[in-house]
């Protein structure tokens, strides 16, 4: 499958070298291209493009942009390009302006995963991976043998069905917790400030939350 | 040990009952005893008492009111009754006025925990059972045996050792987290509207986080 990853950061990154490894063709969009060429030696199968070539590359898109370039970037990708596609939100809107640990610069009443939907209309949104270290979301079997819960939440259910098998299949989830329309993306968010002060506490990112029911 | 509970709603009957069991000195703060009388005929020995007689009662308190009305039943209490105790402050700062789910009068930058420290300054206020239903708060190995995670907060780490070993002793918690100070109290009530989303979702109020680490 042809997947677009907006994004060249820790997670992006991760989630391309994963999805390169088990055979998939990648393509890696960044605006910072001559950053990546040390790590473009070690996973050559990935290719680079610009953020809208990825986004039309892609028939899955993952958007792994940080909060406060999400909204930009996926306009930059544009909504034609990603017209009728998901895209897997996996940005937090996390305002690090007054130190450790973020605030949120929105939440409670709307979402960053609301807005970027409000901005692609026509793409299907679905909010995931976004409350866990990029290591756990390819691999979740490395902590706990994956006994631990990934969120979804997006307009679309059948979208929804289509990445839960993904996600599945491609990284070994177990437990994909689906909470209803993107407006759940507000309760996901609104994760980071204890999984931070977990992350400070504990001093690694090798936590997860398990919903146990 | 004499405990006072300040709200006499689903949780402060449920708290209550489990510590007049356990042969616990219990007072039931209320301004309503009119509408406990065939609940206090099935626990006889639980006092009812007013909010500031409650507080002055109890060597740990427990404030189970609502939290729209916490503040103010906090300051009915006195900060002198309080002045030097543990007060346990389970409540959560919902707002249902636009229907479900609710979202939080207060978040983000502050919680009602923290409104409730700086109300009783000298009082050393433990925000704790906050992120789950009040059967599981006393009775935590009804689900899955135990495992999973109580969050505890606040400023005073001699209270949080204190009340972790009352919890421990009286209810059977087995993972007790302590995620800091006060203002940790954001993440905790932070909690409620995913827990509320997965309420809705599954129809019961069994549902727990566990912290995978």
């Amino acid at each position: 499958m042809k997947i677009g990853i907006l994004g060249s950061g820790m997670v992006g990154q991760t989630i391309a070298a994963k999805l390169a490894e088990i055979g998939q063709e990648v393509m890696l969009g960044t605006r910072s291209p001559e950053k990546l060429q040390d790590w473009l030696a070690k996973n050559p199968h990935v290719k680079l493009g610009s953020v809208s070539e990825t986004a039309a590359f892609g028939e899955v898109v993952f958007n792994a942009t940080k909060g406060d370039a999400a909204l930009e970037v996926v306009k930059t990708a544009g909504a034609k390009n990603l017209a009728g596609k998901i895209l897997v939100d996996i940005s937090n809107p996390l305002d690090f302006s007054n130190g450790m640990p973020p605030t949120l610069f929105v939440s409670n009443t709307d979402s960053l995963g609301e807005q970027i939907q409000r901005a692609l209309p026509d793409c299907k949104v679905i909010k995931a991976l976004n409350t866990l270290t990029a290591s756990l979301m390819v691999n979740p079997r490395a902590l706990a043998d994956g006994e631990h819960t990934l969120f979804i939440c997006g307009n679309d259910a059948e979208a929804k069905a289509v990445l839960t098998r993904l996600l599945t299949e491609w990284f070994g989830w177990r437990d994909i917790l689906d909470l209803g329309d993107i407006t759940s993306a507000r309760a996901t968010e609104a994760l980071l400030p204890i999984w931070i002060r977990m992350y400070m506490k504990f001093g690694t990112g090798q936590i997860q939350f398990k919903i146990v029911r």
